[in-house]
C-alpha cells in the first residue's frame, strides 16, 4: 500500500484528496522509485477538471514528473541499481510514494540537485530542447521569443537557448517575473500588458524578426506571432491557453517568408520518443546540471498532502519557475 | 547580342515579344550557356502580369530554368568545361539564347536526356526534392499525398516519393491526368471534381491519415489538407492558386495531432541554399535519371518564339508534366 493524491471527482482543488491505495507493480525492465518530489504542471489543473483524461492505460493519479530513489529493479534491468538518485518523465502517477518506471525513462541525478530541483526538470528541460533542438533545429546565433518566460518551460527554455548559441528574449506579466527571466540570461523582457509585443521585438531585431517562437497563448497571439517571424522562422505552439480558434490566416504570408507553424506535445508522444529525448537531453545536460551552467528553478515546495494549496496557488499565475510537491 | 522573349508591358500573352537585347556578361565563377531549351513555370504567368517581379537585381527576362551547352568559362571555373551539355535553376533569363550562371548552380545532363527533358528537371525536381528531404523529412514507408498530381513539381514528387521508398497518392481534375499519374507510380488517383477528396484519402489510409502533403491551392484545401493528416503529419505549402486567407484555423488540432504547416518557395530562397539543393539533388538523381528510375515529363515543346502561345496554352491547364520552349 502507499499513500497517494486522489481526485474524488473532477472540480476544484479540494477535491484532491490524500488515500491509502495499492502501490503499482514491478514489471520487467523497470524500476521502482520511491518518490521524494514530484512537480505541477498546468495539464495537472486540466486533468483535475476533467478536461485532460490520462492516456489509456495509465495510471488515474496525477504527477507527470517525478524525483527520487531506486527501491527496486526487474531483473532485465542493466543500468540503475537500488539507492541511486533518479528522476523521470511520467505518463500520470507522480503525486504518489511510490512509481514504477520504464528503465529507459530513467536518468540519474546530479549530486548538486537536491530532490526538489530534480523533480522540476523532465517536464520543462525535456520540452524546451525537444522544441528548440528537434523542431526548432536552432542555430546558434538565432534570436528565440519565449512568450510566458517566467513559466517552467519558459525558464527552462532561456537557459537552453543560451548554452546553445543563441539569444532568448521573453514576455511576461510582471516586473518581477521580467527581473528573473533576465537573471537567468534574457536579452529583452517585454511586458505584454504594456502594448503589443510585436514592437519591442522588432525593434530588437532590427526590423529581421526573431528564428524561433515558443508560444502557450494560441489565438489572441498568432498574428503577432507570424508577423515577428523572420525568412524560415518557425512558431512552436505548445499551448492555447488564450483559445485555439484562429479567425484569419493568410497563407501568403506562411509562402513569402517561408514560415512555419508547428504544434506539439510531450505527453502525447511515444514512449520510444520519450526515452530517445531523455537519453539526448541527458547527455547533454548532466555536465551542465553539475557545474551549475543549468539549474532547475523551483519557486515554491509544498508537501504532497498540501497538493489542493498547491494547485490554488498555480492557479494564481504568480509563480516564477516550477511549483514542487515533497513527497515523506 | 542575342534574342530573348521580352515583356512590352504587364498584361496577355501577347504582351511576350522576341527582341534583340545585350547577351549578359561573363563573370568571374560564372559560365555562359548556350541556351538549346527552358521550361514555363506559373511563376512566369504571374511575372508577366506584373503580378510577381523578379528578386533586385536579377534579369528582368522570364524563365527560371534551362538546359544547353558550355560556350564559355571564367578563367576560375573549374568544374566546366566547353561544349558540356548542362542544366540549371535560374533567377530569371531563360527564355533567351544566353544565360550566364554561376557554376554552382550548374548540372552535367546524363546522355539518356534531351536538352527538352533536361530543361524540365530544375524547378519541379528541385522543389518536390526540397520539399520531400528537406523539409519533410519524408520517412520511408510514408503515405504522401499531392495535390496536382500531373503538374510539373507533382509528376516530379510521385516518382521522387517511389524512389525514397513511401506510397504517393495524388488529386487531379481529369481522367488523362489520373490515368498518367497511376502510370508513374500513384498508388491512388483522386478526382477532386467528384467530391471532398479527404474522404478517399481516410480510406486509402485505414482512417490514419498521411504523413505528408504538397499543396499548391491554399485556403479552399487547408480544411481537409489538417483533417487528412496523421499524427505528426505535415502541410507543406507551395502555393494559393485557390486564395491564400483562411478564416478558422483550430490550433488546437495542431496541438493534439503535433501538425506542422510550412510554407515554402525555391525562388526566394539564397543562392547557397540554391546550389547546396542543386548539389546534394543531383548526387541523388544522376544515375536514377541515366538508366530511367526518374523521367522528366515533357507535355509539349514550343519553339521559344511562340512563348505567347505556350502561355496560352499553359492558362487552359490541361498540361501533364512541363511545357517547353526549344531555342535555336
Amino acid at each position: 500500500m502507499m499513500k497517494a493524491i486522489m481526485i474524488t471527482k473532477p472540480g476544484t482543488p479540494d477535491v484532491l484528496q490524500m488515500t491509502e491505495i495499492a502501490a503499482p507493480t514491478l514489471q520487467a525492465k523497470h524500476v521502482r522509485v520511491k518518490v521524494k518530489a514530484t512537480a505541477l504542471n498546468r495539464a495537472d489543473l486540466l486533468q483535475r477538471q476533467g478536461l485532460y483524461p490520462p492516456p489509456a492505460g495509465e495510471s488515474e493519479i496525477l504527477g507527470l514528473e517525478m524525483a527520487g530513489i531506486v527501491t527496486e529493479v526487474a531483473p532485465d534491468v542493466t543500468q540503475f541499481s537500488l539507492g541511486q538518485r533518479v528522476c523521470a518523465l511520467l505518463p500520470g502517477g507522480g503525486y504518489a510514494q511510490e512509481v514504477v518506471v520504464p528503465e529507459g525513462m530513467l536518468a540519474r541525478i546530479p549530486d548538486a540537485l537536491s530532490f526538489e530541483e530534480a523533480a522540476s526538470i523532465p517536464e520543462a528541460f525535456l520540452t524546451a530542447y525537444s522544441n528548440l533542438v528537434w523542431l526548432g533545429q536552432l542555430v546558434p546565433r538565432s534570436t528565440v521569443l519565449i512568450h510566458a518566460g517566467a513559466s517552467g518551460v519558459g525558464t527552462a527554455a532561456i537557459q537552453l537557448v543560451r548554452e546553445l548559441g543563441s539569444i532568448p528574449i521573453v514576455t511576461a506579466g510582471s516586473e518581477k517575473k521580467r527581473e528573473a527571466c533576465m537573471k537567468l540570461g534574457a536579452a529583452l523582457a517585454i511586458d505584454y500588458k504594456a502594448g503589443p509585443f510585436l514592437d519591442p521585438v522588432m525593434k530588437f531585431t532590427e526590423q529581421q524578426g526573431v528564428q524561433l517562437i515558443f508560444d502557450f497563448i494560441g489565438a489572441p497571439y498568432f498574428e503577432q506571432n507570424l508577423q515577428a517571424l523572420a525568412v524560415d522562422g518557425r512558431l512552436i505552439v505548445i499551448g492555447a491557453m488564450g483559445g485555439s480558434m484562429q479567425h484569419s490566416f493568410d497563407l501568403g504570408l506562411l509562402l513569402r517568408r517561408r514560415l512555419q507553424v508547428i504544434g506539439t506535445a510531450l505527453r502525447s508522444r511515444s514512449k520510444e520518443q520519450k526515452e530517445q529525448l531523455t537519453s539526448e537531453f541527458w547527455e547533454f545536460a548532466f555536465t551542465r546540471f553539475a557545474d551549475g551552467r543549468l539549474k532547475p528553478l523551483v519557486d515554491h515546495v509544498f508537501p504532497l498532502e498540501q497538493a489542493a494549496e498547491a494547485h490554488r496557488y498555480m492557479e494564481t499565475n504568480s509563480n516564477i519557475g516550477k511549483i514542487v510537491l515533497s513527497v515523506e
